[in-house]
């Protein structure tokens, strides 16, 4: 496919064809690919199994994915003479517990795994971040494989090595990175999840054309149909998708520079998740992305360094798939400014207390702004709160 | 001092000096220093302040250290512009925990400490090991200074970055490799420990000598009642000891190779700890690794690796300080030798079901045995055990 890592060009930024793709993330000795393709679980099996010899692994799952998913991974691991077993958790935000850590921790210790077999994280982006701070952290790092089965998890928390869990004080506040060592995108099996979930996801892959690719944003408002109908698009925009966090990661693996503008939208929509005690049936994570980068682009705007009609189409175009974009598109009551903004100062992205915000010149030229005026974020927010 | 480094020369191993010394362990962007002198934690706030401007400090100290040594450390980050907070836990191997963690974890993100901030461990190698894993994983890694109070922490625990917790299926096998940004090894703390703890931490000591540094090992027979005296070759032998750490670390920070070699005696001392349900009246990690070392010693003899003498020489010298070295040195039962191999295999350091060893071809002679045949273990275990 055409590259559409620069900004402005006028080729078409995404060409299209069917058949299975491979993007590289590149992280010297710990590199590894990312699969992306249609019914690749079945042959995850055989995948896996190259990457080593007599590896054996602890698949962790949760029971939606188990009964959809569970099976065919089981038996193509099977097939390629690995030794499996595997853990079923409940499903939802709530697995992201420390609670669930140990039991993770436990499950695979009790089944003797050593530092060369792996854990394998079949799920969204809850399994994959717990199940990556496992392998982190038994015997000081396992290898770790990823098969996300959510939009999200294929586009972004599979991707880049972070891992976590949530504590009471916030979202992902405690964890480690560690790179998986394959990450397995069956985009087939995207068409199991809700319609609800599917857009949370895309919220993501818009993000990567808001950053710093204008042509896949343009590209996305013309072709999202087919994205989310199954179409070649999906598995194109996935790559892009892939691709454009790959490369991010590879310039800045810890998040010392570059890596935060992958947060475009997430300060605004963390501090929007902890408001609404991360109730899935009220927000889920991808919808807080889609609300936060809406803000962010009318904050931009806000504070003259963006066009009123960048955060429109923005605005615009979420909001044609589907996806919430206002505070008002949250159900029930959010907490005072106030508190929105503490959760937001409690977001790890803060630096020595100034307030960090990824923040954009308009579509494709996010960037990094530090000391933003905490007033300033609170003027604006109770401005959109009003009727 | 004169270093010695390599095994046969003729040169003293050691010179004295009474100067406050500092060893660099060396791991580019994330090298650190390890301070080493008599008096130090009064002067500790004034080192940390010369990591960065505005930083603040959680202490995490125990009960016992606590009483001894948390006010002038607290009221030299005081004099020194350091915000701090402390949490003091229970003293004991049972705070190497999964619930020790969470709390350590949760005052730390209560105090809004930032990835800047730094997490200091007043304490030995449990609070150091414990408070270094909850650096590692908060905000997935904060900056860590390591203020160790044991002779086993400043010799070994407090340098090279492994942090961890025990689980019910063994010792360390949960934690992450996070250096340490600053290492104050304050040599006059030592002389509020009490005998055994003071030996305990020696064995790790002799350990380096029996590594790779025989006229280390020699002077220490000759000079030991100094190290325990508190004379000016206490602060030599624990700046040998972790000059030499230090290059292990150096070498290899992640435990691919010869990092390994610091094992030496820990597999044997590790199932004793374990089979002893780390229960601190009966065995302590540095009374496991001597009796380990004189195992690994006489297991090599058994394998015609190694001489008979040199075996008898180590235990001559371990025993001389007062360390055990019999498995009947041990109070209480032992549970049969094979539950202890089953310990053995549980360890960490294996690798794909094989036993790895740390044997010896003679004293400084240390290397790494890849595929030690269990039944050979067993046999040897068994002949240990008959009276």
């Amino acid at each position: 496919m055409t590259e559409s890592q620069s900004g402005g060009l006028s080729q078409p930024a995404v060409t299209l064809s069917t058949a299975q793709k491979t993007v590289q993330v590149a992280l010297g000795a710990r590199s590894y690919d990312i699969l992306i393709g249609t019914g690749l679980i079945d042959g995850a099996g055989k995948a896996i199994a190259a990457l080593g010899d007599g590896m054996r692994v602890a698949v962790i799952t949760d029971e939606t994915v188990a009964r959809l998913h569970l099976d065919p991974l089981m038996a193509g691991l099977a097939d390629a003479g690995i030794a499996a077993v595997s853990l079923v958790l409940p499903a939802g935000e709530k697995t992201k517990s420390f609670e669930a850590l140990m039991q993770v921790v436990d499950h695979v210790l009790a089944a003797r795994l050593e530092r060369g077999d792996a854990v394998v994280a079949l799920g969204g982006g809850v399994i994959g971040d717990l199940s990556g701070f496992a392998a982190g952290i038994v015997r000081r790092g396992m290898r770790f494989i990823q098969v996300p089965t959510s939009l999200l998890a294929q586009v972004d928390s599979s991707v880049g090595g972070k891992t976590g869990i949530n504590t009471s004080h916030g979202k992902n506040l405690v964890g480690v990175f560690h790179q998986p060592d394959l990450v397995i995108a069956d985009t087939k099996v995207l068409d199991t999840l809700s319609d609800r979930e599917f857009r949370a996801g895309y919220a993501e892959v818009a993000k990567y054309g808001l950053i710093d690719r204008p042509d896949f944003f343009a590209w996305l408002e013309a072709n999202w149909r087919g994205i989310f109908s199954g179409g070649p698009e999906r598995a194109e925009a996935i790559a892009v998708s892939c691709r454009a966090k790959a490369e991010v990661v590879a310039a800045d693996e810890r998040e010392a520079g570059r890596r935060a503008l992958l947060n475009l939208g997430h300060t605004f929509g963390h501090a929007l998740e902890a408001a609404t005690q991360y109730d899935g049936q009220r927000l889920v994570h991808g919808e807080g992305v889609a609300i936060g980068m809406v803000l962010a682009h009318e904050f931009s705007s806000h504070m003259n360094l963006a066009s009123r009609d960048d955060a429109a189409r923005v605005q615009r175009h979420l909001a044609e798939v589907g996806l919430p974009t206002r505070l008002g598109d949250i159900a029930g009551a959010l907490p005072p400014t106030d508190v929105l903004l503490d959760h937001i100062a409690q977001d790890k992205k803060v630096r020595r207390g100034a307030l960090t915000f990824i923040l954009t010149h308009g579509i494709g030229q996010a960037f990094i702004a530090d000391d933003v005026p905490g007033a300033e974020v609170h003027r604006f927010l109770e401005e959109r709160r009003s009727p």
